[in-house]
């Protein structure tokens, strides 16, 4: 299936549904070659500085974010519906202990602008590069969101970055939309 | 014109669109009862906490600065084509020196679950309550965004805003391509 370039917001609409449903998942390379897939169910974006900005973000308790320091970008890819066993294994299991990628049979493939690679088996691709991050710091949050999401105090660092890159399947309509 | 409920992703593309080309009306509540509009071109949209979530940047030197640390809540309009001026004038006078609804004709209207008034010539409307807000630290922005954005060190402040409702004029996607 030929990816063919988009405007970052030609498919915004599906990837935030998406996302809010099931997950996306967040491909960072590995410092050994070997990348790791991160599912995340939260992001926005828009523009920022004049550029097409894509907000992450991710605790630093998680495998992704020693990567994700060390790289400084990654892909974010929609996957298609009959992936979404994958997409609940990467969401629940940690690179530390697994290579998603060869135990959810995903194909790392060479991103177009980044050094992060995307899943070729994803049907709506985002490459990143970051520019800015900042933490989240507890006293400015509100107490039932601190309450719900950080108990232990894990906040997130949020990451944001330009996308550099992006590209669909061109059947991608249909196949998010499966069962 | 009936403004009719929306998901908050429906008109995202326009949205995004609009602001960087022209820009969208930020309106904030005055302590005195008069609301005051900003330009914005820089915006993102998605979700955060499982809440649909806007951020929008404003530096602390602006009038809406004072207020918006007072409200707490603000709406984001999206303006015709044929108010062009309008967004302009928002963009280049302040609040301290100008009464922009007068003088631009603008109407505050009553907004559906926030403090602060949607602007009643808008197509698009967002009604967003400040959940988290944090500054922007130069120390790890890059050296080219600093440059261009930031030369006197004026940073500014990121909200972030749960949508709380979204509703569009029913004549929408005409209204805001027009010349």
């Amino acid at each position: 299936m030929a990816k063919r370039e988009a405007h970052y917001t030609d498919y915004l609409p599906e990837i935030l549904e998406v996302a809010s449903r099931e997950g996306v998942l967040l491909v960072v390379e590995g410092a050994d070659g070997r990348p790791n897939a991160m599912t995340i169910g939260w992001c926005t974006v828009g523009v920022i500085w004049g550029k097409p900005i894509l907000t992450a973000l991710v605790r630093p308790s998680r495998h992704t974010y020693g990567l994700l320091e060390k790289a400084g970008d990654f892909t974010v890819n929609v996957m298609p519906a009959d992936m979404k066993e994958a997409v609940n294994f990467c969401g629940t299991k940690s690179g530390r202990g697994h290579d998603k990628f060869a135990e959810m049979k995903m194909t790392a493939a060479p991103s177009r602008a980044v050094a992060s690679p995307i899943i070729a088996e994803g049907v709506i691709h985002y490459e990143c590069r970051v520019l800015y991050k900042n933490d989240l710091p507890d006293d400015v949050l509100e107490g039932p969101i601190r309450d719900a999401f950080y108990p232990q105090g894990d906040y997130h660092r949020i990451y944001y970055a330009e996308i550099v890159a992006a590209y669909a399947d061109e059947d991608v309509r249909e196949r998010i939309s499966g069962p």
